[in-house]
């Protein structure tokens, strides 16, 4: 019997998972894998670039989990730079091109596992394609970053947008001794938490000397006699002079080729899979990482969540059920942690507008605590927001800004989220207590003590 | 109407929780509270004692919440250096002698909570008398320890037990300057976790200096001519010279007067509640703190657990309870973390010698992972253990040892347990992800990956 054929479209953190744990369930003798990759890398920490520009990471190639050759070595036709251009479902197969050679060919397939991941948006302004121009998604965007920063005179730089990736790129150029401004639309930066405490990240911002314009439309990159650009323009009329420009105004599913193969996506552009993270309606198909929606288990609905954990477990999934196996992706509760200098910066669960959104009623409730005892050296504050359904007390969503210890603080809040526990009940979990790592009552635990109140009080 | 009268019997965490909340719900007029404490101290962290003794905190009164003047300004007849020698329980009324007087008297109550709290385990050894010989639970005992210190000149220090208390106390008299020697009698310091976990310890407790002695049986304390601690002698003929002895031996439930009115008491010697913290069999008695057992929520049984978390969350919930409001504690899951120099230790739910004392069949799964993405600067090791149960992938427990951010990281393993989740649902979780903070697949996670395995592997 001949082997089996799975193709894998993207080598990233979902497609290359997938390939691997395909191939750890079934030899090549049962199973030929063939991986196309666009780029030149593969299996890397797209979410480590940051760090590689701002000069914590000092090799590229600490950001690769597994190299192309690696991967070959397993028993994987690897082929990077090249890229798939169709998808020919009924024909089972796929037509790719070598992006060096130029050469196109045909690559049949019994199981196909799309992992495509996610592209920056560019929103179509004049200047856009200027160079100086940055989105950050690939690593190869990070090399020509990094790239353009060297041979680049001027230290005025401009990123536009302030949500992760655009507070994280802001702090990686002031590291590299950039003046930076960050423009974003938003009254507060980091529009992935509720003003209020998107209030303390621009604080901390501010403090670092970051500056930050809110409500700020950017309309125009203006460019220089060599295309190379000068300044970004906003909708008020300013002018911020940039030598170098990031845009970090978040990112799409790349997912033209499913939408041209009739593949099914929603409401973002995500492919919608089945929780086997099959694409839906398709019997051979599978599809993972950044080009999916997932569910939302707190909303009750699909979203694009671009996120290097979830891509990790897709592959996982992919990978144990094209292997034959058996694994399934239940969906996420909406967890995302980050930091800028010295502030961890987390939420997990619904912001105030998306219960709002998901026609949730509810209470919040806001403390402000230290992250070790409060007499212990070096205590630092944490702030802790919590929303809670009313009459059920079900527990809707934590945000937490503050010291150390503060991000990974919010993985309580998603396990109970997971759970579906009311607030009553977080207030009674048996959380780890030293006073180096938390005062007698845990932060989360005294915000939760509140929301309990805030229950009662609002009644039915 | 006359006033309710409440009467508290013990002043530390669990008692004045209890006052404070019942005050907060009634005001004097409708409740009368008196509370007896036997120490000078109200309202302080036991926890934070090895901290102030090492130096990191420098004022003892740091270490208080809330003081006895503090106290009365709320409204609470609070005496200190008062102790209560004699529950009446059909006369309603306690009688209680003032230690600095001598002076005794009667108080009735209409509603009584003890709050009596633990005594460090003192063996009765010869010399265990001698000067110089310390236990550590009550903010005078940690005085009476530093007095010591400072009085002494040589530099040698003894710790017996190398639990929590006896851990920290090491670290603490190293911080002080002192040549620790810890003996225990077990294979491995740090008891509570499984010995394998326990290494892990034991080398990070040799690699600051501190000589640990496994198999320890100390037999003697020998003291000098005036009465004063010389060294202490174990079972095998050794002599280990101490210019100061600290007793990390544990605690015990002190409930001599409870036993001597009748209440019901456990195996371990703490009184025994029902889930709003009224003692068993009792209408208007309540317990709280290191006086009580607690339910082990994945052992199905009671354990006496002495933590300043728990005996605040007894306190609140006695204080509700008897204030006429509602509230009960569900029970533990056994959560505990510490830190010996930079490494953090954590653990929750059962080890192996615990689920097999619960009549448990499981599998057990380590792995070894970083506490940041692994590239990023300063990533230290970390350690995972997980206990699943056979069959059915229950989550039975979890030991972590490691660098930053290992202590707190058991939390999510203990909303995991009280959820009753298995370990593939754990694979599943949505965690916080950044390389500042995690690896893409989180050390916890990838224990919880091992496990699903293990458990598959185990077949029925």
């Amino acid at each position: 019997m001949a082997a089996e054929r799975l193709v894998v479209v993207g080598g990233d953190a979902a497609g290359m998972s997938a390939a691997s744990q395909a191939r750890r369930l079934k030899g090549a003798g049962e199973l030929e894998i063939t991986a196309f990759e666009r780029g030149h890398f593969t299996s890397y920490s797209a979410c480590g670039i940051p760090y590689w520009v701002g000069g914590q990471v000092t090799e590229r190639d600490d950001l690769i989990a597994r190299t192309p050759e690696e991967h070959r070595a397993r028993g994987i036709d690897l082929r990077t730079r090249t890229e798939v251009l169709e998808l020919d479902l009924p024909g089972r197969r796929v037509r790719a091109r070598n992006l060096d050679s130029g050469e196109e060919s045909w690559t049949g397939w019994d199981k196909l596992v799309l992992a495509t991941g996610a592209r920056p948006v560019r929103p179509k302004l004049p200047g856009i394609g200027a160079h100086g121009v940055h989105g950050i998604q690939s690593l190869d965007d990070g090399q020509r970053l990094i790239g353009s920063l060297e041979r680049t005179e001027g230290r005025r730089a401009v990123v536009v947008g302030a949500g992760y990736i655009g507070v994280e790129m802001a702090e990686a150029l002031v590291h590299r001794g950039y003046e930076v401004t960050v423009l974003h639309r938003g009254p507060q930066p980091m529009a992935t938490l509720d003003p209020d405490m998107g209030g303390l990240v621009h604080r901390a911002m501010n403090a670092m000397g970051i500056v930050t314009v809110s409500g700020a439309e950017v309309v125009k990159i203006l460019e220089d006699e060599e295309g190379r650009a000068r300044a970004v323009a906003t909708a008020s009329g300013e002018e911020y002079p940039a030598d170098v420009v990031v845009l970090g105004i978040g990112v799409e599913p790349r997912t033209s080729l499913a939408r041209e193969a009739g593949l099914p996506l929603g409401e973002s552009g995500g492919l919608l899979t089945d929780l086997s993270m099959r694409v839906r309606g398709q019997e051979d198909v599978w599809a993972g990482g950044d080009c999916v929606e997932v569910l939302d288990l707190v909303a009750g609905r699909n979203r694009h969540i671009p996120l290097g954990t979830h891509a990790n477990k897709h592959g996982q999934v992919i990978g144990s059920n094209v292997g034959g196996g058996y694994a399934t992706f239940p969906g996420v509760v909406g967890t995302a942690v980050s930091k800028v200098c010295d502030l961890e910066i987390a939420r997990t669960g619904l912001r105030e507008k998306d219960a709002l959104a998901a026609g949730l009623r509810f209470v919040t409730a806001t403390i402000r605590s230290t992250n070790t005892a409060g007499y212990y050296p070096g205590a630092a504050e944490m702030t802790v927001k919590m929303l809670a359904e009313r009459r059920t007390g079900r527990l809707l969503g934590v945000q937490i800004v503050g010291g150390a210890g503060s991000a990974k603080r919010v993985d309580v809040a998603a396990v109970a989220l997971t759970a579906g526990m009311t607030v009553e009940q977080v207030v009674a979990l048996d959380l780890g207590y030293a006073p180096p790592f938390s005062p007698v009552w845990d932060p989360v635990l005294v915000a939760a003590r509140k929301a309990v109140s805030a229950v009662r009080a609002a009644g039915v």
